[in-house]
């Protein structure tokens, strides 16, 4: 075992090596995936697939195969638990979709405005529901105890998140608490269970819980960032959703803390819902800016980043290492 | 083993029995299901408890108890697992509402009214999780898999009946292939797990779930009865619910397919939402009244709760069967 850190920053840092690494098991995935979200009753295929052929990046089965990878597993239980995490992942956003009412998801339509909202419940939790069936067949009571405890925390922190949505007030501690619970839960556990089913032992179980939880927080903290990222390329969301919805997110804590009276002023107004037209998201757009709030954020991401690679560290270096560690590089980087 | 069946009709058959039977293993339900709806998040607890703590008869978790009885079961492992099916089916309550859009369950306000849809669908979400880290606490995969394939099961039904509203062509047929997905699969989960549990033989597992499915489905052919019973005392939901949500129940259906041209013209007008004033309401009860739906619905559930006795008279005659098949006929009467 080597300590030895892979060197940051790369001048573009992608994704690519970590798809390189784990298209063929993918192609298995899918698989299972196009099986397993079928049903006899038709609006079930048809809402699902509309959301999982929509064009996701399928990061989460990602790190269950790169995970796989790294510590050399040679079987194909992780192809059926791949998949779980997909569809617990797949449910959660037709769930978010409805609860925020969303109108685009992955750039196109989502699918409670297709579908309507109660079709959108039922089918997220059929989902939901096909994710155990596939981790009671694979049989591991270590992986099932992993991915329901995975799936209380997150509606746990997507409750927490409601709760905070228009209160001002809301701190970056409790952010990091809620994005830790609804985002970086899942991405622990489906990095995790890599390291189950290949029978590693706990402290490199711990060091893929640790890589997988670090690169969630990287990741959401640069989803909320390019929420008000000017620059921002990428849009998988409508930019300003955050703002409209009143989402305490790091963006607008960092650039409300910072602001004179004037801007608190504006956020407050903002934030409880009474300023959310073109012209108020471009002036919070502005003053994020003037902050270097979305700077700071990535900044922030950054931190995260480096730890989910330093978590690597403990296994002998290889291309699998090198993959999730661009990887990380690339959650910070991502949207510039 | 007799095979005897016991004597049906009973003047006025109550629950009592059956809640006799199991009440101090209900006091052990109860705590783990007060222990385990808390969270850090105060809304958690607050939305579930007031559903949970709503007056609900328990009837689900109440199999599992009454089924361990029956068997002759001593541990405790069934009241985690009596647990689970009660926030399984919770969860889909809170579900339900959101989907339905109800104002009322169980004669209160549902949560959906004061707590709003999306903590609804959320905190749905959660105690679906508790669900399933309960089971992985008691640690049976046969367990598991019983309940994760009904909650699927449960799911497909739900979305099946979202399809058949406002259907008027939906048969008979049809009817009892969504009531026994939606309603019936945990009935036979919760009273099979208790076998299980038992370690009894196939012939006493498929019993307790034979016995369990045909109560569900009596249970809710006489639910969907009382909805249009002009004589019911017992009222659960706001009666009319069904009729203003275009839900093709079998009283609509036995109405519709036993009417002439002139009413079968009102109940396509009513399904499709085009009649649904009081008066609407009260010309539906008054044609399903005159061709005797309520009473044939009634008639139906009879049946499957023969079925439900005679499915339990493998096993030798003792409190608990009498309690049980009691248990069968008050789901017919009740309402009554």
């Amino acid at each position: 075992m080597s300590a030895d850190i892979i060197p940051l920053p790369k001048a573009r840092p992608t994704l690519d090596p970590m798809l390189a690494l784990t298209a063929q098991d993918m192609n298995s995935v899918n698989a299972v995936i196009l099986d397993r979200m079928q049903s006899e009753i038709p609006l079930i295929p048809a809402l699902a697939g509309h959301l999982i052929s929509g064009g996701g990046k399928r990061l989460r089965p990602m790190l269950t195969l790169a995970g796989a990878e790294l510590v050399g597993y040679h079987g194909s239980r992780h192809h059926k638990l791949a998949a779980s995490v997909e569809f617990i992942h797949t449910a959660t956003l037709l769930h978010d979709d409805v609860v925020d009412g969303s109108d685009l998801r992955r750039g196109k339509a989502a699918a409670n405005i297709i579908f309507g909202n109660p079709a959108t419940v039922l089918v997220g939790d059929f989902l939901f529901s096909r994710a155990f069936e596939l981790m009671v067949e694979d049989g591991s009571l270590k992986v099932l105890k992993i991915l329901s405890g995975a799936s209380a925390i997150i509606a746990e922190g997507e409750v927490d998140q409601l709760t905070a949505q228009r209160q001002i007030e809301t701190s970056e501690e409790r952010y990091l608490n809620i994005i830790s619970a609804k985002t970086a839960a899942l991405f622990a556990a489906a990095s995790r269970i890599s390291a189950v089913v290949a029978e590693c032992d706990d402290a490199q179980e711990r060091a893929l819980d640790d890589y997988g939880r670090n690169l969630g927080v990287a990741f959401q903290l640069v989803d909320d960032a390019i929420d008000y990222d000017s620059d921002a390329a990428e849009m998988g969301k409508d930019q300003g959703d955050d703002f409209r919805e009143g989402k305490m997110t790091l963006p607008v804590i960092l650039a409300y803390s910072r602001g004179n009276a004037a801007d608190r002023k504006f956020w407050e107004a903002a934030i409880a819902g009474h300023r959310s037209s073109d012209d108020d998201l471009a002036e919070a757009i502005h003053l994020i800016a003037k902050y270097d709030a979305v700077e700071d954020t990535r900044q922030r991401a950054r931190h995260y980043a480096h730890r989910a690679i330093d978590a690597i560290s403990i296994f002998p270096d290889s291309k699998a290492r090198q993959a999730m560690a661009e990887a990380a590089q690339f959650a910070v980087a991502r949207g510039y």
